[in-house]
């Protein structure tokens, strides 16, 4: 399948090339800074539901993909789940590419039932994409590489992250797990690289340490980042250069709070507006990054 | 709160007490492995939750505790996770504590919420101890942490898992993360011993690296271990011996698949009868073990 317009790694990069946009939005809905004229009366699952397929309207056409925090969904049971469901439906009518936050990991059946759950098309959710906690081993990511193979899916295996906690296993020692873990993910990556020399096994890289960036670039020349903590954790946009190409594929800057919610803890009196707003200043941020 | 009665690692050491069992049954609802009779016409989600409150009866009083794995039921999408929440409230109601098989790991918020959703009282599911994935770093357990000392919950955090992959990430090289992450584990354990000198912070230790066994109760004298992989994937009795303390505490085998179904391919005609007769056989297989 590698190499066919339908592979998630060229739908990212037509996607991106098409907005122009190098990012994707987060769908974090915190209950307690969800607008309370949304939320009013509402069970917590609805108004969940609600605010996402706002924000979705108000980043479609801005961004290429948007990211759904599975957490917020599940400490809301299974009203929550539904929610999450009719969410992603939304994201992929409304055109956008759809990263599920899921950072799941297990083996055997069980990692075989999450990628079910996560990315077939028969099943509940059928995202593009989903991130992965790499914490047991090769054969936890095997049943979602078979998702790659045979249904254009992709993953983005965490590798260095960018909460400060991660300096002490990801890439603590002589011989970091991190440096194991990206060899891995290039490996499976290159052997599936499509148009643009990039496969469907991504990492996740943190916007956070600009003097690793060339390290992962050289490291993962085959695989789409993921970029968390852009923005209100530090990271700016000379911090992330050097996760991208030259061509300027390669990288996903993620936000998410800064997009969904105003700053401080004053009220968005109309919040699809403010996040449309907010959504295209994060995009003039980032585009000079891109293609 | 550590030392109360009603800390996680004391509501354990009394509950393999009471049953003389240091073992736990993994509620696997594999869909392809249900009896017929029962799944025959039933959405695949009510068959799960009919077959594991069956099993929950046949095990209550055999082993003190059962393990739902939340990957088959994520799988069957939002009612799904509306069986789980029925399956966790069976097995409360029958005496049993439950761990929930999750290995979830996030930071921040996000983490925040997989602790409200799978530990909180007042959340979906209010279980008893949940396990963790810990790629992300300390800090990914804080949260939970914080339901250990308020709530009298527990986790266990993946250390040593049973695959053979296991090998290339967690123990390889010369200063292998699974023993960082043992050492944290211990040291935020050991704060919170309660009355035996076993505190809510556990790990999941594989019983199939009996080499690795007594390093292992060395590095962690505080804490509980979660041992899966034996049995089926080859750890015998012998093999998990140096995972307890003298006394007979400290370790939980799990047995799920060679409790839950007969071997090979052969069908229950009572299947409630099968798992009571193969619970009782695995209890009295590991109760020489325990205390």
């Amino acid at each position: 399948m590698s190499g066919t317009p339908s592979s998630f790694p060229d739908r990212l990069a037509a996607a991106v090339r098409q907005t122009g946009v190098p990012a994707c939005v987060g769908l974090d809905p915190h209950p307690e800074r969800l607008p309370e004229h949304l939320a009013h009366g509402l069970h917590p699952a609805d108004a969940a539901r609600a605010f996402c397929l706002d924000a979705i309207e108000a980043v479609a056409g801005v961004v290429p993909a948007v990211k759904p925090q599975v957490a917020f969904f599940e400490a809301l049971g299974s009203p929550g789940l539904a929610a999450l469901e009719a969410v992603v439906r939304g994201a992929r009518d409304a055109g956008l590419l759809v990263i599920l936050d899921a950072k799941r990991g297990d083996i055997g059946s069980t990692a075989e039932a999450y990628a079910r759950g996560t990315l077939d098309d028969a099943g509940p959710l059928g995202c593009d994409a989903v991130t992965l906690s790499p914490y047991l081993g090769p054969e936890s990511l095997t049943p979602f590489l078979a998702r790659c193979d045979r249904e254009g899916k992709g993953v983005f295996v965490l590798v260095r992250t960018s909460n400060p906690g991660a300096e002490a296993w990801q890439v603590a020692g002589p011989d970091p797990v991190a440096d194991r873990i990206g060899s891995w993910v290039e490996a499976e990556s290159a052997r599936r690289a499509g148009d643009h020399g990039l496969g469907p096994v991504g990492a996740v890289i943190a916007a956070t340490v600009p003097a690793e960036a060339a390290h992962w670039r050289a490291l993962m020349p085959h695989s789409w980042f993921l970029v968390p903590g852009f923005g209100a954790q530090g990271g700016g946009v000379e911090d992330v250069r050097a996760l991208f190409r030259d061509d300027g594929l390669g990288a996903l800057i993620v936000s998410a709070r800064g997009v969904l919610f105003p700053p401080g803890r004053t009220a968005d009196p109309d919040w699809k507006k403010g996040i449309a707003i907010r959504a295209r200043g994060f995009a003039q941020q980032v585009a000079s990054l891109g293609p």
